[in-house]
């Protein structure tokens, strides 16, 4: 393969994680590093940031500055959920994009994101080939939710879970600090993948989290999990629950849906998750103390509580895509393939077709869930624990985060 | 002052911090130590532990266990929210207390707590020096709204206000990602002092953090407050506020009161947090994306995110108040006093009446309060920010915490 010589753009997509940055980190560093790399443009919010031209100067920052990306939250280019159309029925953006990748020069795009972003990068991709521009299009995890398809796990699902465990454990022993009993309902994210929920398992294996685990990948039964909340009380006075989201009835109508039916006394409808539908439902059944308790975008951005395992794979699962790239290779995603064996971990960095992962949502198995379908099995102990680990040295100033201050210059055409 | 030989009881009272369990360290191990302290009995949820002769006896507990207390949030012994009678009114508990007393020949009482319970420990100190009962009472501060009167600030406030600032931080990342705005509303602990939310401007103060800070010292406004949403909203896309959940209107009603008109569609009162009401009122007079998030339980027990200089001072508190109680003093609590002057913190530990600190609430002084009421002054920032330095260095075991596991033997008397 010969050497290809241009730009490249990097872009982020779709929901926060307290990794993202790491990836971004990997592949802006190794792209600064490599010679056939002639300019590292930044595009702020994703494509959008592509196709209103609006791309940053990534040689313009500070070194330390972008070290300091691995510690923090939150797309720093700034994200986008913008779904790119069939190019057979409207190429419109996709002349847009050809145009900016002629008019900077662009032979390398990268793209940061979850499932919607890898069907980005999937449709960029054909259309270069199509319309005959040389280029390469690599795409880079990235979802709290796990639910990319091909790979182990996806870089910001692992920070997410050791949040939300510690978080449980924590919880766990502030719900049943008081003698006179509580229900204590949180509701983790996870719209259709049970991951992020499943973590809270973590804490139950340590003997401080959910009795009972309610994921989107069962049906959820509201007498069932009244009867089995009020039995658990009755036993010890206390009862934790972790629900998905997105749990759902047998006829697929979310829970969290009831909401839409609730209104204020002016007869607006009223704003509030599922976790205060459920405890409404709780205390109306048994008349105790229930709190219910959202993890909300907490769980997605708490770089303070991330695993240095998650940081350490995000920023490789970067570098890898770049080079990759050099070395010629084009429309695919970096993926992670794990070994377990012994209680000892591995994560080796792969290469997935973009079309193996673009649109397909992982989920947990069932054979995963225990019988009562209200808990996780070991299996799933397993697999999570070993990504969790590793305490990363956070960078602080006055004992709070300091966070990467990016300069952001505009580039121009050479 | 002669030395007095006898048994201690320690009891937690109150709401659950992040280290109030290094208090408890810090009488226990002190005590344990002492050779004029004959058995150290930890009384199960606090007073009503002792009113029902629910006692351990610490000196059973692991060492190493009793040493990782330090990092374990909410009373490892159990709490309670029992407020005594007034004693020349009913004084059955205090007949029952002095009963058990004698019982497990008790003479040292050191409690610890909020503001009701230094009123507890001042009627038990008051009614034993009645009935001429030798005996030493000692109050140990504790709460996460640090208004106990008498005190530079209060341990459990440092730790609850670095995750607030923290978590704000990282919000406020993860708030402006997307180019489509959105306004974030954080609901903070404090029903009548604001210092939890106050917190929230360290993260202003590091340029992260929210745009307007409402506080309950203050009257709330809801047409002032939509006014400057709408205004900062349209200016930058975005708009961050941390409110109190104890902000009220003029005539006192508070804010979150709105909640009890509203119904869900079974015509049962719907649960759910003034941020939710909140996001709701702006989300009508905006018609933009609005993100409501309550931090609930998480900001008490966040020990993931502790302060190291709360630590200790909770530790040093309870040390304190053992050795004062050895050496004579009784009815007292301990307090800190501090410098901050030329930027070198100094905290020394001090003994208050108990008279004093009991039942009286610490506000924030207006005049640390901005002239705009929506946010604090400088002044706040150089109080707090010393407070909530330091790591620690947590136990963990498969990188989440590792609580202290205590036994908890019951005592007899001999």
């Amino acid at each position: 393969m010969s050497e290809l010589k241009g730009a490249c753009i990097f872009g982020q997509s779709g929901g926060p994680t307290a990794v993202i940055n790491a990836s971004a980190l990997g592949v802006i560093r190794t792209a600064l590093d490599a010679n056939c790399i002639t300019r590292v443009l930044g595009a702020a919010h994703g494509i959008r940031g592509v196709l209103d031209d609006v791309l940053y100067d990534m040689s313009k920052e500070d070194p330390e500055e972008l070290e300091l990306l691995q510690f923090t939250p939150s797309s720093a280019l700034g994200s986008c959920r913008y779904k790119l159309a069939d190019p057979d029925v409207d190429d419109t953006d996709y002349r847009r994009i050809l145009e900016i990748f002629k008019k900077y020069d662009v032979r390398y795009f990268f793209y940061n994101g979850g499932n919607d972003s890898m069907d980005t990068c999937n449709k960029i991709s054909k259309y270069m080939l199509k319309v005959g521009y040389e280029g390469r299009t690599m795409g880079v995890p990235k979802t709290i939710d796990n639910d990319l398809n091909g790979t182990d796990h996806c870089p910001g699902y692992a920070s997410a879970a050791k949040y939300i465990a510690t978080s449980c454990m924590e919880v766990y022993r502030d719900a049943q600090v008081y003698d006179t009993g509580m229900v204590t309902i949180i509701e983790i994210m996870g719209r259709n993948a049970g991951w992020l929920t499943a973590a809270a398992a973590l804490a139950t294996a340590k003997g401080a989290g959910p009795d009972l685990i309610y994921l989107p990948e069962l049906t959820f039964d509201m007498d069932d999990f009244l009867r089995k909340v009020e039995r658990i009380y009755r036993e010890k006075k206390s009862c934790f629950v972790a629900v998905s989201e997105g749990i759902h009835y047998a006829d697929g109508t979310f829970v969290s849906e009831a909401k839409t039916s609730a209104t204020d006394g002016f007869g607006h409808s009223q704003l509030g998750g599922l976790a205060a539908i459920l405890a409404n439902a709780v205390q109306q059944r048994l008349q105790v103390k229930v709190r219910g308790i959202e993890l909300s975008l907490l769980q997605r951005c708490a770089s303070h509580c991330a695993s240095l395992t998650d940081i350490n794979e995000a920023r490789l699962a970067g570098k890898t895509a770049v080079e990759a790239a050099i070395s010629g290779e084009t429309d695919k995603m970096v993926a992670f393939q794990c070994s377990r064996a012994n209680g000892s971990y591995r994560c080796n960095m792969v290469l997935q077709p973009l079309a193996v992962v673009a649109n397909v949502e992982q989920k947990i198995p069932h054979d995963g869930i225990n019988e009562t379908g209200d808990g996780l099995k070991q299996a799933f102990i397993d697999y999570a624990l070993p990504l969790i680990q590793g305490e990363p040295d956070t960078a602080r100033e006055d004992a709070l985060p300091r966070f990467a201050r990016l300069k952001k210059v505009r580039a121009s055409a050479e």
